[in-house]
């Protein structure tokens, strides 16, 4: 699908000599590319003339006289246009004030009113490339919670992901897998052909164990372990290199149900024989330094396993309450894992030999790359520092506005980046 | 795709004993049907406890206490629950004030909020059956403008079309069709195997003949014959029975070019073939008694073709100003075609013999189902009295806000369809 918006999310950026940017068609209707007389942009300020930018249309680049003149191409309502402005260098990384004026000839309008203008604006950001080396960057389908099916196919999103350089894909089993547990076998070809069209691996997998699946009793470990055996296998088919399964919790604590030891040990043959990392979320409001951290650890060491290591998720660092509430939970409107838990760089280090994986989780970055909640320069410097290398995965967890979660994720991604430079320079 | 809205537009309806909605799920995950604990439903004030619905799910009707025994059902993020609210009579038709509490389970939540609320509400249109016999009606997706390729694929636009009861879709053809003017042959498939599948049939193609096509010439009459030709093919291949040529105009009263005459003189002959009617829009600011008009007259009259036919946009009987603008216009507030036309019905009734196809132009239909602009109930009434019997086409052209469109047709076909009973009662 294409974003509502004229100016497209996916494919602003840097070209060598300029910038691009993708718009959809402002008008009703599809024209021959001589009725497109020129695209105005404007950017923080700065203005390019209507016939500077050059236009490619179905894969075809043209100058607005090569359009006036005739070239055979369209613009066609389910295809964008992308524009190319000269500038030499580039645009900054970053988040721009970006304007367009599309003008039309409309022959069907009065001669005076023919040539239209068609006028969009939004901030939309460039993405610098990922440094080399260390960190892997991917992006969680949950980010997207919202637009995905209502103005995202997987195809889309995946193309978002490619689009702002991240090559890691994570999801959630029950919930992109159409038809789970059953996906048909067209579906699962469909996705390792969108992988492939995109260049994208796949990382982590999100499940459940749903030990309160039942009002009247809980599941039982051989029915929890089925389920942890259902979703490797699963994973497997689809290529993901970890499991996240998020038990059943009994305590504000998030304390797991405890059959979640006797549930990943009767799984840990199988993680093993398909070489998928079993990895316990450490999700605010349980801190590293807690019982149901030791007790992952403690299960580490007495197994000896390779296959079950610690998932972080970084809302364990926010140093600041988030005050947009959450879906689904009224009356508070801070519940206790939105508030800050500020847990120090210490204790992640510590940790850090233990851990395969890290969402990324974050609410809201500002209009200067700017984080109010989570501190991710020290974070991303703990993680150089330490030689860290597996995927930081963008959990996007703020406002569900439309759209926003495709804009903040590009956002994270910069500053990230940014900071992975900083921390390497 | 799926509405943003997690009370979809689609899906509606009375059914025997009650009433319909469809939901989609408000969560990030898909869950298992156990984990659903009901969903409180609010029509207009009155409620329906939790446990008191039927959900459907993936085709299986259950109710709360099957749900909650355990029928493998689940309840998935890319697919709605279809909600069964006894109500013997079921609603009025019109516009409702729907409300909804989903309750879900969330095992991963401390114990006192892991049963959640999430709260729903949304103005939604009952529209009856289409009275039997006469009028027809359809649905151009022009009405669904912004959302078509953002929000809606042609399968979601001919299943809204097929769930208000309508079964004619009307298209723009430099806009609905991919690759224009050469879709693909799969494509081509894939629409008959839509219409067939949604039970629809194709009714008029919107096409253009862009005299102005060229900045430093007007196009020629054996040009405009070419354009008016492959339109026609298209047309035909695709099923429809009349197209729509657009022509340049080349004044305020939207007198088209002088080219014309010829260009459809040169298609006749094709159009016959085919069996398509060519079909020129009449449409505000120009009236029926107009020299425009007359001239379209006088050429069926000289040609003595059954294949050349009036088009009307309900635009022209018009009585009150539309003070919305109009994209790609500046600096006037309300264009020429905005200002209300008014043509009497006395003067529909003497061209209805050449009118081939009605487009149901509108802005807004308020919550009362009054519209503020058209005044449709001498139009009904006047078809009807009449024996007008071709097809009455939808064409939204109000504010284009997300999903708005929709909704609006929907209230325009309840509307339209109870003043048709009026009328013939």
């Amino acid at each position: 699908m294409l974003d509502r918006d004229i100016i497209q999310n996916r494919g602003f950026r840097n070209v060598p000599g300029g910038f691009e940017l993708r718009l959809r068609n402002p008008n009703y209707r599809g024209v021959a590319g001589s009725l497109l007389d020129g695209v105005e942009v404007v950017v923080d300020g700065r203005k390019w003339e209507h016939d500077v930018p050059r236009i490619t249309l179905r894969g075809r680049t043209v100058t607005l006289d090569e359009l006036r003149a005739g070239t055979g191409v369209r613009w066609q309502l389910d295809e964008t246009a992308t524009v190319t402005v000269p500038e030499p260098g580039g645009l900054a990384p970053g988040v721009h004030d970006v304007e367009v004026a599309v003008y039309l000839r409309r022959p069907y309008f009065p001669p005076f009113v023919a040539r239209s203008v068609f006028r969009a604006t939004a901030k939309r950001v460039i993405v610098p490339d990922a440094p080399a080396g260390g960190l892997r960057y991917g992006v969680s389908l949950y980010s997207y919670s919202g637009d995905m099916y209502t103005s995202m196919t997987l195809d889309d999103a995946m193309a978002d992901i490619a689009d702002l350089g991240a090559t890691g894909i994570e999801i959630l089993g029950e919930g992109n897998i159409p038809g789970y547990p059953s996906p048909s076998p067209e579906w699962i070809d469909h996705w390792h052909r969108l992988l492939g069209d995109h260049g994208l691996t796949a990382t982590n997998y999100g499940s459940w164990v749903d030990t309160a699946m039942w009002r009247d009793r809980d599941l039982t470990a051989t029915e929890a372990a089925e389920q942890i055996r259902l979703d490797l296998r699963l994973a497997a088919r689809l290529g993901f290199t970890s499991i996240r399964p998020k038990f059943g919790v009994v305590s504000a604590d998030l304390d797991p149900h405890p059959i979640w030891r006797e549930a990943v040990e009767r799984s840990l043959d199988l993680a093993q024989e398909l070489d998928i990392v079993i990895c316990p979320e450490i999700h605010s409001p349980t801190p590293i330094r807690h019982p149901v951290t030791q007790a992952y650890l403690d299960f580490i060491e007495r197994t000896g396993t390779g296959h079950f290591k610690l998932l972080i998720d970084t809302g364990i660092f926010q140093t600041a309450p988030v005050d947009d509430g959450h879906e689904g939970i009224e009356g508070k409107k801070r519940p206790a894992f939105l508030e800050p838990l500020a847990v120090p760089m210490d204790d992640l280090v510590e940790v850090l030999p233990y851990v395969h994986f890290i969402q990324a989780k974050f609410f809201e970055i500002d209009d200067t790359l700017a984080d109010p909640h989570v501190p991710w320069a020290p974070i991303v410097d703990t993680l150089v520092r330490h030689g860290w290398n597996g995927w930081l995965s963008s959990e996007y967890e703020g406002r569900r506005e439309p759209y926003r979660g495709r804009d903040q994720v590009r956002r994270q991604h910069a500053l990230l980046r940014m900071l992975q430079k900083e921390a390497t320079g």
